[in-house]
């Protein structure tokens, strides 16, 4: 099916849905029901929430529906004779008083009839292979003020494998879940009560996110940037002039007001690394300049749109911002990209893919810069032999970018990546360096990221991995299962041995070493070391791997240049 | 002089001091002229600045004044009579009428008279050995909306000695000033039109306070503490059950306040601990648990304290809460004093002077757990034979504490660490354990910090070391100089083979070596590689050390591997 044609598959199973509720459920109301990207939904109101019963009820009716093969038909009604037929239905009465025009177009199938544009498929009949997925709360018109509706989420699909196989892709991503696994996995916590949107990093959650941003400092020391800190708020008038208050208020979190000052939340870093160059004269001998800085900012997101790690109101963007001459501007994109691979790749995304977005209708700066810029980003990609796409008029009014969506082990795209050009920064803040000849000139300025927000990519990377993090990123590397109490000192003596090497535990509780092998394939402790009288008296360890098994007996001293080897680790 | 004395000894200093500048200038209007801390001012108004050359004539007045002998004699008038003598001294006349009862006293030298409190010396001819040593802008009462006033500074002694070691103390400490040393070595910058006492760090800076901050962790993690990472901003709802919206307001930024919800930017980290640790029940078995967090918080300091990176509104504060059983409660304050101890004297600090604060007036909790915690503390420190003073009901009122107030190579004393016993915050979270019998207990809450903030620390070590930090914390640790240009190739290659172990970078400015040397020593880089033609032919690198001279000629591979033994690498 093209999209087209999906569309109308899903839009036509909402209506089987809503028509099906209407028969078993008759009071109930009426809100919306679209075709989503994956699938349908349809808001209903009603007091009492469906229950996993309803939802098989529902089913049964909708199969009942699609065996009538009912013929689904446009009707064009005025707006008086559309007032008459919703007269008991004043969500869509509502949504017809806001229609422009006298007309009114109905879908109708059987005795169902909805206020809707459509287009649909010809008949019920000609959906196959449908489940309801889950029911949620929602805000009628998204509008937290107003009435609360009841969400079911279905999907449908004309061949049964194309269902099944999406039913597994379902369990399989609700097994990956980040928030179930944050919880199960003591990484990181959110306190709605206090905010929502904002994480808490537990201590196992805090050495991943320190491991990665460890990793990331470092990488770019060796690649030629310089870290930089700067504030999280600044007087309203830097936001002001960098426009933000203007283009991007919405976005922006309250303004602390006091009598003698305003200050903001940072929703961007850019404004505060452009104080810093214009801080002293810079010259060109100086360019490229590259800093780097993981910076917290905090952009007012729409309660409804958060979403764990993935969408939040506080993260923490891997930020860069590279100031470099016109000529300089293809290799630094290259270096750039060459970068983004080396991280993606660290990671095990081997799969992304690439889209450059070009110039929109409202833009700063002169068409001829942005043909330039455009051309260097274009280059850059053809230099590297990578694969794009053009998002004719995608870019943002400051300037063109590519951005880079990577692909997960579930095929699911992520947007991470991020390479910017802007022009409108530096005629802002008057941003310049001296040439050879001593003249004024305007430096190019790239904006880059590469995870994007790092709660973001935590977030991916939990889903990605299923929790179970690679060596090197493994809260716990090591768990020291002594098979009884008498083993005790052996075990402790192990830890010490080990724990300058690698995060290591000890499973000091009293339970049958079955359970405390259970405990930690739960956990995902990548290796575990089982220790009982043979090991003792042998001095070795015993070895085993998370979802493997048994992998041999090893010295101490092996062991760890074994598992060095393993992390990567000289 | 003990205290008392110094102060009448200031005091009357600064009244000779308005005396004088009477003398000079009759217009001029009286502020007030208190003794301070080290020394005396006196706040004038006047349409134009003081010149140093008005500073001179000053201070030949003064010498007359002082010679004149003039006795100072209290002078008692009522409210009436005082009006009449402050007639043409508004600001004086101001102070007058906010005097409670009918009484006002005045001191009188010669035919200066001045609205004040006393003591003071009982003649001019008292005060031996003065120096003015500047001139400043304040606002009358430290009112912003007020007067812009001229505040002159001055300083004196009754021995010549003293007054000429304070001085040298004095051009000592503004060398070493952190606000000059910060700009010359380009490690930070303030922006005060976008927001006073908020630091943005330079590249050069952060690398400094990148290598503390790795430095801090690495200990931690080592002593059996956790990271944590938690947000800057809460929902107010959290500082009304934490109580620091009812004592702590005054201290705190504006809050962002939408129709929604209202946010608040942390003044503390302690509430955000307190949520993760609630997050689930936690058994005594788990207890020490020991979480740190270098997190930022924001404080809103008045304009006019505000002072470089030592008192700021944005600051990092290097936390730390330490849940225990009331049983670990002196171990692991002894740990913490170790702990202090060891970074202290990692950065150069062998004297420090500590105070044990007991209970205030005002406290929350019982006064025998107050006693407990006090002895626990007390305790702490005797078992480490420590030396300390009691500051008898300093305390804050949720808790005993600890200060540790460092003393720098100028002996200035400087408050860093801190260690805190809270009841208040258990109580208001309910923060609990289960003991071993399954009952709830309140664990012991511990709040702790080792250098207080991280931007402070740092202006505390620029002054410290003068700006020339040590081989490991050295922003750029080796500079290569070449002697000519033909001696580029070599230059280039050293700095290959020194890259992957420290912090290089080649001068390749077509300048004189003496320059290039002048320059390094300026900029304090701590080694220096000079290389010419003898060093290119033997393949040797010669090194020299800032202020320090020639050391020794060395191949590459020895000179990496002293380098490495000094900065204590493996």
């Amino acid at each position: 099916m093209d999209k087209n044609e999906q569309e109308k598959y899903w839009h036509t199973s909402s209506h089987i849905l809503a028509h099906a509720v209407q028969r078993l459920f008759p009071d109930i109301k009426l809100g919306t029901g679209p075709a989503i990207e994956k699938g349908f939904y349809y808001d209903f109101y009603r007091k009492n929430p469906f229950t996993p019963e309803d939802l098989k009820l529902i089913e049964k009716a909708m199969s009942s529906i699609i065996k009538e093969n009912l013929s689904v038909e446009p009707v064009k009604k005025n707006k008086e004779e559309a007032r008459a037929i919703l007269k008991d239905e004043p969500f869509k009465l509502e949504i017809l008083e806001a229609l422009e025009g006298e007309q009114a177009i109905f879908y109708k199938q059987g005795n169902f009839i909805d206020l809707c544009q459509g287009p649909h498929l010809s008949s019920t009949g000609q959906v196959k292979h449908f489940k309801l997925l889950s029911v949620a709360a929602s805000y009628w018109r998204g509008d937290e003020k107003r009435e609360s509706m009841q969400r079911i989420y279905g999907i449908s699909f004309p061949e049964k494998q194309e269902l099944e196989e999406y039913l597994k892709f379902i369990e399989e991503a609700k097994e990956r879940d980040h928030r179930t696994l944050g919880t199960k996995l003591d990484l990181f916590s959110m306190h709605p009560e206090f905010g929502s949107g904002l994480i808490y990093w537990h201590p196992k959650g805090s050495i991943i996110r320190k491991l990665v941003e460890d990793f990331w400092k470092e990488i770019h020391l060796k690649n030629g940037y310089e870290l930089v800190y700067t504030p999280h708020i600044a007087d309203i008038a830097l936001w002001d002039k960098s426009g933000h208050t203007g283009f991007y208020k919405e976005n922006m979190f309250a303004p602390m007001v006091t009598e003698a000052k305003t200050f903001q939340l940072k929703p961007m870093n850019c404004p505060f690394h452009i104080l810093i160059y214009n801080n002293r004269l810079r010259s060109y001998r100086e360019l490229p300049i590259r800093w780097a800085e993981l910076g917290t900012v905090y952009r007012y997101e729409k309660q409804g749109v958060l979403h764990g790690l993935l969408r939040v109101r506080g993260f923490t963007q891997d930020d860069a911002h590279i100031f470099c001459t016109e000529e300089q501007a293809e290799e630094e994109v290259i270096k750039v990209l060459d970068l983004v691979c080396f991280f993606l790749k660290k990671f095990g995304f081997a799969d992304y893919r690439i889209c450059l977005s070009t110039r929109p209708e409202k833009f700063v700066g002169t068409p001829e810069n942005w043909q330039k810029a455009t051309t260097a980003l274009e280059n850059a990609l053809k230099g590297r032999n990578m694969n794009y796409e053009i998002d004719p008029g995608e870019g943002v009014f400051y300037g063109p970018k590519i951005d880079i969506k990577v692909k997960d082990c579930l095929n699911r795209e992520w947007q991470c990546s991020t390479i910017q050009v802007d022009f409108n920064i530096p005629e802002r803040f008057d941003v310049k360096y001296t040439g050879n000849e001593g003249d004024f000139k305007t430096p190019i300025l790239i904006h880059r990221a590469i995870f994007g927000s790092i709660e973001r990519f935590l977030g991916i990377l939990i889903e990605h991995y299923k929790g179970s993090f690679p060596f090197w990123l493994a809260p716990e590397q090591l768990r020291i299962l002594p098979i009884s109490d008498r083993h005790m000192p052996y075990a402790e003596k192990t830890a010490k041995d080990i724990e300058p090497h690698f995060r290591v535990q000890v499973d000091r509780r009293n339970e049958k070493i079955n359970r405390k092998i259970r405990d930690a394939e739960e956990e995902k402790v990548p290796y575990m070391l089982i220790l009982g009288d043979k090991e003792e008296a042998g001095g070795t360890l015993s070895l085993r791997k998370h979802k493997t098994g048994m992998v041999g007996t090893f010295s101490a001293e092996k062991l760890i240049k074994m598992l060095r080897e393993e992390s990567g680790q000289p």
